[in-house]
């Protein structure tokens, strides 16, 4: 387990090879549109989304490349959701992954529009690219119809704005819709895409509900703990907007522990899963040992 | 043909009805979201977008109410598309049907997320809701993800902000994207739930196309001689914000002219389209006599 349990990088230089390939539109009345779109998207980072999803798809026997649009898809999606949560109305963030936001580069109207853009695009990129049947097509959109809505990310953001709440259902509830639908989602569709049957998916979501609340506790973590050069981002925000937290909550060593036993509960549902799931494996440590 | 030609208020009515029978999500955490998105969703109007959807479908014969989900989800998305054009970052107007703007009511942050909310949830409608072989709601769904993004109304809203052009072909371009693509967009999924013919659907597309101009020049004629009160939104905006549009451009009395011409070449169209088009006649006739 030792040696396949890193990261897998190969995974993110295909994803970012690909993302880096698409055309958002030819004309050049769109061109600061598409600028604006391909200046967030193209920040870096981890990409720990698509990759969890062709990760997947990889544990499953499918090759990695044959799901690469419906991964980049989810990425795109995600920078949509940073772009606005980032936004004055919002954060009020000025850095994201070391770069200054897409409102402060670009201006509000226009960040507002590229995040509703790649939003729309990453439906678009599944409908034209994304080889499959209709009916696991249909499967994916919808699932990436509810990890995005009300009783997903945007249910998750509203319940950010409003303040959370100090007890932990409330905690549990926004991070799940916040950062663990889109987790799921990513885990989900990989697993539909490579022909899952149903009770490995059902499998793999338990790996996935575990993985998204490593990340939100780590994330809580950093956001105390995490230096800004290093995280590339604000540290210190949580804190800044009174925001309930993991560690706000349980405080940083029970906090650390949560994490741990998330990681754990990840990794030993990978071990029944068997197979090819090293890169699983990798992503679940990378994201438990991550300092950004 | 007169007798047939008026607008058809019992769709609206069902339409209405649909849409308010809609629940986005039960949890009482985000309530003040699904209400924000209700407020906008069920401010009025007459509908034109899903009225045109199922109107399509009753010309080829398919029963109206099989269609009102993805009628519904187009209606969802134009509101979306409004609440994020209302903002203090793009028009930051006030009023809209005459009621105060989504952000006014709710403030910003609500706003952006009740837009983005109504986008998602859109596409779970279809998904979830409207009755349809997998490859027709895929098409469905493609229309609507490509008449969206880039080469739909974001791009659209995009050469809005940077003030657009004098030129006739750039002003064509800016509607077509902002206003066009969407009227196109319901016309033809109204086509392919119905299960229109590849030619019938090509008759459909070039009146949808005289549709979505007409419709725009007519707006922007209502924007210098409507009045506020009627209009429920405030009159004299484009030339507040110095835009072109087809009054600044040609004139009124030639935009006037114009919109003549293409409200009689849409009436054309249908005539040789055949059968039961007195709906989609009456849309026609209302969006031409207009005066909000």
């Amino acid at each position: 387990m030792v040696k396949t349990s890193i990261y897998p990088d190969e995974l993110v230089r295909l994803v970012e090879d690909y993302i880096d390939s698409i055309q958002f539109g030819e004309d050049p009345a769109v061109a600061p549109l598409c600028e604006a779109m391909r200046y967030s998207l193209l920040a870096g980072g981890k990409r720990i989304r698509p990759v969890l999803l062709v990760a997947t798809g990889q544990a499953l026997g499918c090759e990695p490349v044959k799901l690469l649009p419906t991964a980049a898809a989810m990425e795109m999606i995600h920078t949509y959701s940073l772009i606005h949560d980032d936004l004055p109305a919002f954060d009020d963030d000025e850095l994201r992954r070391g770069q200054p936001t897409c409102h402060v580069k670009y201006g509000e109207n226009v960040a507002i529009l590229a995040g509703d853009a790649l939003f729309a695009e990453a439906y678009r990129l599944i409908c034209e690219r994304q080889q499959a049947s209709p009916e696991t097509k249909m499967a994916v959109i919808e699932e990436i119809s509810q990890a995005t809505g009300v009783k997903g990310v945007v249910g998750g953001q509203m319940l950010d704005i409003m303040g959370g709440s100090d007890d932990i259902d409330s905690l549990r509830l926004l991070h799940s819709l916040k950062t663990g639908c889109l987790i799921m989602a990513c885990v989900h569709c990989g697993g539909m895409l490579a022909g899952a049957s149903p009770s490995r998916l059902q499998a793999l979501r338990g790996f996935a509900a575990e993985l998204g609340l490593l990340f939100q506790i780590k994330d809580d973590i950093l956001d105390v703990v995490g230096d800004t050069a290093i995280l590339g981002k604000q540290a210190g925000t949580d804190a800044r907007l009174e925001r309930s937290t993991y560690v706000s909550v349980y405080g940083l060593e029970e906090a650390g522990r949560l994490a741990l036993q998330s990681k754990d509960k990840a990794l030993e549902i990978l071990r029944d899963t068997g197979e090819n799931t090293g890169s699983l494996a990798g992503i679940t440590n990378y994201i438990y040992e991550r300092h950004q």
